[in-house]
């Protein structure tokens, strides 16, 4: 028997058929078109499905179910999409539309959080009981697991870690909110602050790669420059790890996981950010002689989202 | 059937016997006489569970467990208290000192997390599967509880809500770091910011009521004051709520519960707390359109301690 997850994003619709042990057999996409508007955008999805059985020549009895990450806020019990700001989508009956097409159970998360559920079953976050995972890219979203299963509130709309208030009355949130972590510890916060770096520095390492000009900055860049020791970018990277490690410690005097686990686009910087987060961390930490959460990359990179949708049935 | 709760604090041990409705049936308490060190302190707690019983006329057959609410950590696995800043307590081994004396099963669990179990089971968060206590006195304690149970963490150091960090680079705290939640949501702060405002204005109700004497000065006269209209008081009561509610948005986003009640010494502000707070809370919630957690005075006061104490054998 398989599941299928797919990974809903704005740009590509990348779905995969998994077996037990949680492996993608195969992959299947297609482009979103988000001005088409919810209702073709789930009938593609449910098509997917059918694309993705017939090039693994499985039948649709050997598919036990779907799941689908969101990248907003899904109401699993009703199977309505309540919110998603970059897909532009308010109280969407997915799972109605969804079943008209291909009539298997659905299941509905959010991304981060279906991420952060993969791999805690597959990945790096493998036997852990308690664990949270953090994408680090245009936002910063978080996936819970508590005792192995998801964790996302009582009404779903937990687990927004990108919404904790790390500076009060600080920086212009898009949640309406000052100050909320996200601001400073995204990859968006690094493209923010190396341009000003550039701006700043000329002479920097930042400003030659990106031929001065501030919108081909890149976080990758910074990350970059600042592995190589250019000044400018060792500055931005200190002051996000600063902010970054805060966000960790709550978290860590909070929930006390066995492990925080790294993903999205800025923990592709690997050991280099790991290593000065830990360095940081141990300076902050509350029970110095207890044993603490680790931080790791996480493991499954992209695949993370597919893996984590299509365990949605058994781990919900 | 009966089981026993034990509330230790720095200045009294109480301890209550408590039927399987969560009720108090009946209460002792000696002096914890800190000075003497662990061990006399632990034979205390059990001797105090047979005065207890010989009062209620019960027999010892008749109680099936005991529990302990400790002011710092303790590991229920190992039944070693960690680490009691308080009470100067390091690995100290509770259960086996106190089951020499008074042989039941013991459970222990910081006083926090205690106290928020009771408020889930037989109080305020009563019928919440998600709930959040806080108990807002000399620092910011917390008590998290998921699917009806106590949620600690992997290495029993979770729900330390006080020590999340609201300001980055802010005020110094005790645990070592700087910028914690605890140290603008206490009634410490409170306190601090009330003598601050007495220096700054002699003419304030403050100064009145504490007769100028800054070691006069309490949480409780300031909220009094700033209740009364006092100008210099209603600003620190202002930016009081501002930091409470701060971190009660982080709490939102983080865990979605259905109620975060609030407990300790200044919630005896009662209404004019929580109206001011909700009234924040309005403006700075992400989801708006989306039920979210209300906020409530814990309803058991000071003998949450003993009910959730009572209560770890059957929900831990």
């Amino acid at each position: 028997m398989y599941t299928i997850g797919i990974d809903l994003g704005g740009t590509n619709i990348a779905a995969g058929l998994v077996d037990k042990s949680g492996q993608i057999t195969h992959k299947a996409s297609v482009p979103t078109h988000l001005e088409r508007g919810p209702e073709p955008i789930i009938v593609d999805m449910a098509k997917l499905c059918r694309t993705l059985i017939t090039q693994a020549g499985v039948s649709e009895d050997e598919v036990e179910n779907v799941g689908i990450g969101i990248p907003g806020i899904a109401n699993n019990d009703t199977g309505v999409v309540v919110f998603c700001t970059n897909l532009g989508w308010h109280h969407v009956p997915l799972r109605e539309i969804f079943q008209r097409i291909f009539n298997k159970p659905l299941y509905m998360e959010n991304d981060a959080t279906v991420a952060g559920l993969a791999e805690a079953v597959a990945g790096i976050s493998k036997d852990c009981k308690n664990s949270i995972f953090l994408t680090l890219g245009t936002g910063l979203g978080g996936g819970i697991v508590i005792d192995g299963k998801v964790y996302s509130g009582s009404h779903h709309v937990g687990s927004e870690l990108g919404h904790m208030i790390v500076v009060v009355d600080g920086e212009q949130c898009t949640c309406g909110n000052k100050g909320c972590w996200e601001r400073y510890a995204s990859g968006t916060a690094i493209i923010n602050n190396g341009r000003k770096a550039m701006a700043k520095h000329p002479e920097s390492k930042i400003a030659k790669d990106a031929d001065g000009d501030p919108e081909k900055v890149t976080a990758r860049i910074v990350l970059d420059a600042a592995k190589a020791g250019d000044p400018a970018a060792v500055e931005v990277f200190r002051e996000y790890v600063k902010y970054l490690t805060a966000g960790i410690v709550s978290l860590i005097n909070v929930f006390d996981p066995e492990i925080i686990s790294l993903g999205g686009g800025v923990s592709g910087a690997g050991e280099f950010l790991v290593k000065a987060v830990r360095e940081e961390l141990s300076k902050l930490i509350f029970y110095k002689d207890v044993t603490y959460a680790r931080v790791e990359i996480a493991s499954l990179g992209n695949d993370a989202g597919i893996i984590g949708a299509a365990m949605m049935g058994s781990r919900a």
